[in-house]
């Protein structure tokens, strides 16, 4: 009855809740560690946002208390203005800064022609409205494992387009090659789906890598093959990439035969560590799509309010200037069976108390991969989850009989970042 | 080529961009009224907004600046907590004043529970993600005419569910009846359709008249007469309401058969006018349709920074007890068929420069009727309106040959927005 009242989407699972990323979340959210109330809580280390430039914003608002206050510069109340403001095609003023920021974040190799951007409300809705655009129904995106799990939600359910994943392989570090593209091509072949593209992550979520100029150019090749493919680069992360990060946007500016094929998407979530503020974007050479994707942004505006108060952060040179970034999370193997890597995830989770995501859930091709996150909590959090995991490993090691040699990647990891060498970078 | 490259949705035009309704927006925006730099630009009367309440939120804002500067009452800061919060289950404190404010609103005659309250960026999105929840993609929702022009979009454009109209007359002011339902789901049947229920507006956009309870009874007469069909009440305008007005919500409390299949929309920019905010909400008693929207609503949440302020400013009860509210758009009548209504319209858009909205871009069966806004201007720009109707209606019954009777009511109207008594009760 329940499924005959609702739609299928509405009664289904497909938004992926029951996944184990997800589960995880929720055992945070019922039990959340608080240094004081709750010590014995669950620590959040499934976020892979940066709280660490938070400082330098709340400073920034002191000096600047006019841009939260409903003022201008002068003085001048901008109350009314903002109120009414709900034009889709956004606050002149926050597009230049936000493009501005983008190049800043990009070292400017590349520039961002404000009027092709469309701002929405997250990257979780600019993935979507690119899906929306650039496929039917039943049609196909290509996606390299191991991919971020909410993209079974964000890419698939509303829209009823498909994920072909790309299996990546860590003998070459997860890279993407022509040969695993060609490859998932006929997987959807076989499975009748028409292939409209590649939606990548650069820097990868969840390996915390960046696409190397060689996989940027086969991701181009396998566009330019044909001429209904498109390249989406979902590149949120790229204020913490590690070194040699080159955006897609740089090099897709110079090939001509993929021009208004590549997307680009963006969000003040993750390197600003602002996901409360709901600000994602879309950037497209073609007009099709920005003016498509410019209406369908009617459905996830972002607030006027948030709007005028980031235009004033982010075109402050000063201010970005100042901001420094690095790395927030990584992705660390421990070789072993599916079966084994849900063990030890639920042990993490249920005993240690810890929120870390499994390769699993990532869609990872091989067992024993898990995500850690380390910029969303104080340095003291962060101490408190490295003890937790040191005594884990040392009781789960005298345990593991099976001379699996569990933990060699965890040990080390949980060494380098209780280093004075790591603390003093932060 | 951009057919095949892009979706079908993304080619199309179903938008609705060129519709009437939008076009006298686009005209609009490009020459925009200003009483110093541009007098003879057009005034915007197809906005229903009330701007008039905006002196009463700045002394508010005046006095309570940590709302929108990032602290709390005791003076603590709060801005990394809100930056961070991305709950899709909304602020609590927020929800809270949303469900306190939409039953003052409604004369507390019904109360909220704030754990049915969905938050959406806006109304536009709640009303689509209750398509995506109640039907599938070629199912139908009936629609009494006439409606809202952007409800083809917001119903239909992405998630492929069809709008069956109810055919409402001006013999009976337009009223729903049972029989209109009826004979709509004869049309349904006739292509095919499977009905998922009914969406009404109330109070009624465009006609600015509110549901009669004997209309409310038909609804939820039909609704009941069948177990898998659900009535959506779009109550944006519930604070415009006229005298008479009863919320949905109140009727189906007290309705057991339809329990669960009764869901109301909710919106603070068009009583509040705070259209910008982009602040809407699903109310409902059916825990499926609360979970899976509550899911959907990650593609457009509300910024926090805006749930904070609104938290504070709606929980006031001294300031949302200060609000009036009166009606904020009328719908007029002037007899004549489809053809004289897009001439009379042409003409009031491009030589009269006003933006008003012809009958037919809201689907209405009758010719010759108008939405014409007139809260959302200044009382002086509503002047010179009013002024440039006047000259126009003058000069357009000298040139009336064919004793059309043209502009009787448009006169009766003008004359009572011109007189001292509408003029004191503003």
């Amino acid at each position: 009855m329940q499924r005959e009242l609702l739609s299928r989407k509405a009664a289904c699972n497909a938004h992926g809740q029951d996944s184990s990323y997800f589960l995880g979340w929720q055992e945070y959210e019922n039990d959340p560690y608080d240094p004081i109330s709750n010590p014995k809580g669950m620590i959040q280390m499934g976020l892979a946002e940066n709280q660490l430039c938070f400082d330098l914003i709340e400073t920034w608002l002191e000096k600047h208390p006019q841009a939260g206050g409903f003022k201008r510069d002068d003085g001048k109340r901008i109350f009314q203005e903002l109120a009414l403001f709900q034009d889709y095609h956004g606050l002149p003023a926050f597009k230049n800064a936000l493009a501005k920021y983008m190049a800043e974040v990009r070292g400017n190799g590349v520039r961002f022609d404000p009027s092709k951007l469309v701002l929405t409300a997250g990257a979780t809705s600019a993935n979507e409205i690119l899906m929306f655009c650039l496929a039917e129904p039943g049609e196909a995106f290509l996606v390299p494992t191991p991919y971020y799990p909410g993209f079974d939600r964000d890419l698939k359910w509303r829209t009823g387009v498909e994920i072909v994943p790309v299996l990546c392989s860590s003998s070459n570090g997860f890279r993407i090659t022509r040969a695993a593209l060609d490859a998932a091509c006929r997987r959807a072949q076989e499975r009748r789906l028409r292939v409209k593209g590649v939606l990548v992550t650069n820097p990868s979520n969840p390996l915390g890598t960046a696409l190397a100029c060689g996989e940027i150019d086969a991701l181009l090749d396998f566009v330019s093959s044909r001429d209904d493919l498109h390249l989406v680069s979902d590149e949120i992360y790229a204020g913490a990439a590690p070194e040699g990060f080159v955006s897609v946007a740089e090099v897709a500016a110079a090939s001509a035969s993929t021009a208004g094929r590549v997307h680009i998407v963006c969000s003040l979530s993750k390197d600003l560590g602002l996901p409360g503020f709901r600000v994602g974007a879309i950037y497209s050479e073609d007009e099709g799509v920005v003016s498509a994707a410019t209406k369908m942004s009617s459905f996830g505006l972002v607030s006027s309010q948030t709007q005028y108060l980031l235009a004033a952060l982010l075109g402050d040179g000063e201010f970005t200037g100042s901001l420094t970034y690095f790395p927030i999370y990584i992705y660390i193997d421990r070789s072993t069976t599916f079966e084994a890597e849900m063990e030890i995830w639920k042990k993490i989770v249920y005993q240690v108390r810890l929120n870390i995501s499994p390769g699993s859930s990532c869609h990872c091709d091989e067992p024993g991969w898990f995500r850690i996150c380390f910029a969303n909590t104080s340095e003291e959090t962060l101490e408190i989850a490295l003890d937790r995991l040191k005594i884990f490993i040392d009781s789960y090691q005298s345990s593991d009989t099976k001379g699996h040699n569990t933990s060699r990647e965890f040990i080390k990891w949980v060494s380098h970042f209780s280093s004075s060498e790591f603390k003093s970078e932060r």
